[in-house]
């Protein structure tokens, strides 16, 4: 008997220990500091607006499925949902799938393991019923625990008609310093903020111009998504202007040279106004636009692994009013971002983005976070979702990771108690997100 | 009892659980996707044809036996293994000696775990003896529960004297792509299909002529091992022209832009004929050659970890018809592998090759690819072997990592069925092999 | 009771085993093969010195607390804990901050987990009254479990007033091969010499009588950190010697071209003089420094993990002679350094470095390591310690992590007996330094 228990104890260390810390984990109610919520629109109708998410359609299509199958214009929605069901075989194994189940189960009451050509026509007629209800946001807001969830705001988003409390505004920037060349955006810009922008001070008004607005509308945090090669760098104004002039000029055909002095200008000032309007500038670090051309709706980005945050050098030390939560695409870069994490106090890790996005990484990722930077400078996770019935699934993921890495690694390598390591779950989960975005 | 049986369940949940899926897993009989079996001459003789795998010599010469003692001209097969054996010390920490000894235990009936300077001629003499039976080769394809094996052929192998079924063709592209400007291969060229090849238009004949030829003899892949510098990308036939006359004319004084051109050229070609000929195209990327110039035979490639997947992105998009099943030297290049493999419908992670080819980082790899690649589009493992007797112990270490990785990730970690689990080690381990390669 | 049985040994087989592994490992007494030990000055006199340790000041200006209030001129070392210490609540998740409290309770007696405000002053005094002994650095070695260390000492040190049995001289190279463009460094080099440094010849001169003086101070290894750009390359005396005349002439302005060849002509004349001399080169391999301009002292430097061994081909072939114990910054070198380890015979992979010095990255590349290096070719860990005191808990991290690695990859993935695992333990933990180091 004696044996027994000392077996029962030490297996405690291990599964039961790990499910209990996540219960406790789970009770905690969440405020998402990233997603691309519609506020107009936050949830979905149907079952096509979850398959939609381009992680089912674009494994489905790595799969076999056609893209012709999958975007065909015009296509009914239950119509869609039938075809990517039908053929979601080959990615039941993915964890994009558990999300897609475990949603079904927890926020449509599905009682299967498997969604299948003879089961989902019933899930998704009930799942559209359901969400017909008035209140089926809010039920997914408290069925998720979430509280409050960050958006993805176009510069020019007029910011109306939703509660900035619960949807809080984010000022996401990439088509500004990205695609300033572009006249339609260049005229987005003038008519957002009544301004004319064909020099580098006009430019930096209108920017400030979209910050007050932002301001005004309880904007929590900027935003950009970067590729790669971007190495911001501080310009003069008088290239600033230069470059804004040829831009105006010459468009999409103007020299990489001036696009590139732009670029910096803009991103340069965006940070600027990140210290004057006090907002943290989240920088999401390292994506490829377009790289498979033929592949679905937002499943054609990828990346180039070879990049390092030594390319931000001059802007973090530039900065050091402004706090950068730093999301990095790729798991080879996270000890970067572990290391300039612990050494630079404006430099904070931000999440698992998009492809390290997957349990294998997560788990290696928050282990070296949580062992080498300040237990103040970590955002566990955020969702990235479009559809609000996606943060339940994802959250849950997390958390199991988290939970697993917290017995694994502090109560049993490190021997801390259970309530220790739990505090700290709950501080990257919760805590951090209010700090850091001074909410 | 009942915090005893608790305990039980969850112990079981590991270790036992581990077990016994191996042990299913361990059933299959295999198709092994790549090797460099001779197949006119497939087994070993002796000792000495198995510890003359690189993997031995080049090991025992780090841990300092001379270059000479391994390589001495004319040295007897059993004088070989004597002196590799009797400085095996230092290397019996190595998961490629314990290849070695669950070799000698499973094929030879060796007894012990180690084998020393005291056992080994016992075991070198049986070993001999047991290799010299008519049926020896028949009864490792046993043993090792295989089928057949994929070759990889030269370009000019003459595919006679063997059964393509059991020994599959493969055409491996190397000495073409990169090494054109010698002229013995373009002689190998001409000699193998009575054709000049004085231009590009000669040179895609006699190309062609290659791949119906092989085509004709049961042909499953083209393949090719790749640099870490290379970037394929689309030349013109003009271009080509110059550059293969230019390669003609000065051979390996051609400059590098020919040589480059030229190989371009050629890569692009076979890409076309595998459309053609509906052959997958085999990448294994990212070694360099001759790094250690004094190493034994074939212990001197190393490699730089600096490669991207986004170097193949013109040659991904231009060839969707074609399937690439890519190989990564460095596990830093798994992640790409993972997330290209899940974007693009023609890339499957292929294997755990060369310095990936250890259990450290084979878990990892696996973990990650299986829960984020379509399961159809994985092929978990080939043993890259010289001599048939190596399949068993190194497809037994992957379907261990395997077994691990299921029972902990899926099992565990996803609450799967154990019966799901091993489906999907199946599909990776022998399925996918078949309709990836249209078996 | 059966299912309880096979349930304890399961349990054995984790936990229990792995503790069991640390214990015999830890009965070892160690020579701690890397550190930065004032051999005039070794353990600390308060706690200032030991909280002074970079990772303490830099975790705690990461995390909010001003440089000014850590770095002030005069401060008193027990305000200077005192302030440190409460501040302490954001990094107590830190592995670092875990060193801190196992030194206080192994060494000082301190018998909480966590040191607060609370308690701070009474640790203080009672630290200092006991450090205060005259026998205190002996108490240290000895409650460490330790031997010898090596120092790092700067070329010019006169190693005197210490035994270099226990204190053993390593001779630091940085200020050679990349300052030597400040008139300082030479001037100290002609100091320790007594001989003029104006062109290539004479500067070999000079670095050989530095060999010879620290030759005959039993001298152990030649080392030197490196930024990732650095490619060692042999340049011809006639361009060392145009480059040495610039970098006299010319000083900190002298061209980036004639820095670079002197800084080439130095590391290859170091390299040959460590044939001569018969010492081993470690290269520690990786940091940037003064990333972060404005960070506390040494907590500045950072680092571009785009680095590759391919870039030390050429040195590494061209002295087989010389070891070269290899550390490096980023654990995505790690199987680049695995793989060069496995080909090259002087290569040796040496410890786990700074940014790579904790636990999730100690424990990766360790099993990468174990399992593919010859067992003869890996140094386990060295301090980098400044004070005497952080050999404990920085040696007790690893060998847990050892532990950890030996039981769950050597006993239970390959059955290997407890016995061995622990003998390839204490191999890499003292033997290897031994061999290597020829003690």
């Amino acid at each position: 008997m004696y044996l027994a228990l000392v077996s029962v104890k030490a297996t405690r260390m291990s599964k039961e220990l790990r499910d209990n810390i996540f219960q406790q984990l789970d009770e905690l109610v969440l405020i998402d500091p990233h997603t691309h919520i519609n506020a107009l629109d936050p949830a979905s109708h149907n079952l096509a607006d979850i398959l939609g998410y381009h992680y089912y359609t674009e494994l489905s299509h790595s799969a076999g499925m056609p893209k012709s199958r999958i975007e065909q214009p015009g296509l009914d929605p239950k119509e869609k949902v039938g075809r990517l069901i039908e053929n979601f075989g080959p990615i039941d194994n993915t964890i994009q799938y558990s999300w897609f189940i475990e949603m079904a189960q927890r926020l449509f009451g599905f009682e299967g393991d498997t969604v299948t050509k003879d089961n989902w026509e019933g899930l998704y007629d009930s799942a559209s019923e359901q969400m017909a209800a008035d209140d089926w946001t809010d039920t997914v807001f408290a069925k998720s625990k979430l509280e409050s969830v960050f958006l993805t705001n176009d510069f020019d988003d007029p910011l109306e008609g939703f509660d900035t409390k619960k949807y809080i505004p984010c000022l996401r920037t990439d088509d500004l310093v990205f695609h300033l060349c572009k006249p339609e955006v260049r005229e987005r810009l003038e008519n957002a903020t009544d301004l004319e922008v064909g020099s580098a001070a006009q430019l930096r008004e209108a920017i400030g111009k979209l910050f007050a607005h932002f301001k005004a509308n309880n904007v929590k945090a900027c935003a950009i998504s970067l590729p790669p090669s971007f190495t911001p760098t501080q310009v003069s104004d008088a290239r600033a202007d230069t470059a804004v002039a040829h831009l105006c000029q010459d468009g999409p055909e103007a020299s990489d040279s001036d696009k590139a002095a732009a670029a910096n200008f803009v991103f340069w000032t965006l940070a600027e106004f990140c210290v004057e309007f006090d907002l943290p500038f989240d920088l999401m670090i390292g994506v490829n636009r377009g790289v498979y051309a033929d592949g679905v709706f937002q499943g054609q980005d990828l990346y180039d692994s070879r990049v390092s945050l030594i390319q931000y050098q001059e802007v973090l030390n530039a900065f050091p009013q402004v706090t950068f939560p730093i999301s990095v695409l790729a798991s080879v870069t996270n000890q970067e971002l572990v290391s300039y994490s612990w050494i630079f106090p404006n430099v904070v890790a931000n999440g698992h983005w998009w492809y390290s996005n997957t349990p294998a990484f997560i788990e290696q990722d928050t282990a070296a976070r949580l062992e080498a930077i300040p237990r103040t400078k970590q955002i566990g996770y955020y969702s990235d979702m479009y559809k609000m019935e996606f943060a339940l699934p994802k959250f849950a993921m997390y958390k199991r990771i988290l939970a697993k890495v917290l017995s694994e690694r502090f109560v049993i390598d490190r021997n801390w108690s259970e309530e220790k390591a739990i505090e700290l779950g709950l501080q990257v989960l919760r805590g951090n997100v209010e700090t850091i975005f001074s909410m």
